[in-house]
């Protein structure tokens, strides 16, 4: 199967949690958005078909959305759970894959709490137009939600035992974990430094992940987009306190 | 199975989106909280058994959760993913249940940011603390963000054609989409009366899944908890214009 990626091209976003997995399976996949327009990409290829689709049967709400065969999926979370069993990525049990999924779910709200610390108000405005709501937001994210989500999921880990958060292999919870802390440490160096004495096994977690060959291969390569401050992790100083 | 479902006892909040889909499946279930203590309830089990869980080797970062036998199932869309199969609320064809639950992940990227409306700085304040950065949100959100999922989930049912999100039964994304125009119109009735129009798909699918026997008699059972000020879909007067 040869997979699309829908994305917008220029930024990780949630797209990053679906390139991660593709990677890191050997999925054979291209992301349309970001071939050049000669070989059919770009955003007006991206805009086209989201038109088409707009108009179809089952469009997505938002992106990023993977084209698999006649199929477009949407949900980040939807698409992992899709891709998890054909890439090898998540262990065969049910109850292990609702367990993963369980995860990834949480991840995604630890996200969605992250990229409001710079915008708590409003997608449709900039960040300087809130910037003095996210001063509060972001304060109390650092005070109360960073802590209570690094220490669930160190405490995943330590349960778990082998080094992943279920099992003896990497599962796509465990590249979104990996690009979670990658994240939150571009975004919050100085409250991700004062949490390091008690997250040892999220920062062996993300080291893992980085050692795997795709992953490695994926991350030295130009397909990785670097952190911005147009995305979901942001390094503006005066947020990290 | 008896299913125990673990959530707050005072509100309907996202356990309601379990509790319906266990009302509307006919599923045999226990309220742990809502239970009277010499029953074995009360908001004093609901904190043991999540203590004993916190310890325990998969537990959930927030509720509500379901025990099915051994284990304890968290995050509502997963909950729904596990109950949907059991309780004839979802198809068969896997495409079909990605699709459910695709809509399921995109109502709970709706209600979070309906909670927000109120509460866009942080959980641990009281709306009265946030109130000027809620009114700010709020008017984004009616202004941009309530329109475009309304008019996303309307289109999802027009195209689909039988009244239902997939095929010809309701699914535990219906009973879902249910609840979240009941509570937007309890929280935002006059930017709901002004979106009338464009919904009327949303409006008879409300009616259709009130109509439905058993979710009929629980809403008029003491089960069914009414709206409220501590919850998700709260009405106040200045965040609808």
């Amino acid at each position: 199967m040869r997979y699309e990626l829908y994305y917008w091209p220029g930024i990780q976003g949630r797209g990053e949690l679906v390139r991660l997995a593709l990677e890191a399976g050997g999925a054979e996949y291209v992301d349309v958005a970001r071939l050049p327009p000669r070989q059919g990409g770009g955003m007006r290829a991206l805009t086209r078909v989201l038109a088409a689709h707009a108009a179809g049967e089952r469009p997505p709400f938002a992106l990023p959305a993977l084209r698999a065969g006649r199929r477009l999926i949407g949900q980040t979370a939807n698409i992992l759970a899709y891709l998890g069993p054909r890439l090898g990525l998540v262990p065969r049990a049910e109850a292990d894959r609702l367990w993963v999924h369980q995860l990834q779910l949480t991840l995604a709200d630890f996200i969605a709490e992250t990229h409001d610390t710079h915008h708590p108000v409003a997608l449709s405005l900039y960040y300087e137009d809130q910037r003095a709501e996210a001063l509060r937001r972001a304060l109390d994210f650092r005070s109360h939600r960073l802590g209570k989500f690094l220490g669930y999921f160190e405490g995943v880990l330590a349960r778990a035992g082998h080094g992943w958060v279920v099992g003896r292999r990497p599962s796509y919870a465990d590249l979104s974990l990996f690009q979670v802390i990658a994240g939150l440490r571009y975004a919050f160096p100085h409250a991700m430094a004062d949490c390091a004495g008690r997250t040892r096994r999220l920062a062996e977690l993300h080291d893992r992940v980085c050692a795997l060959p795709r992953v490695r291969a994926y991350l030295a390569s130009p397909r990785r987009l670097p952190f911005s401050e147009a995305d979901i992790w942001r390094r503006y100083p005066e947020l990290d306190g």
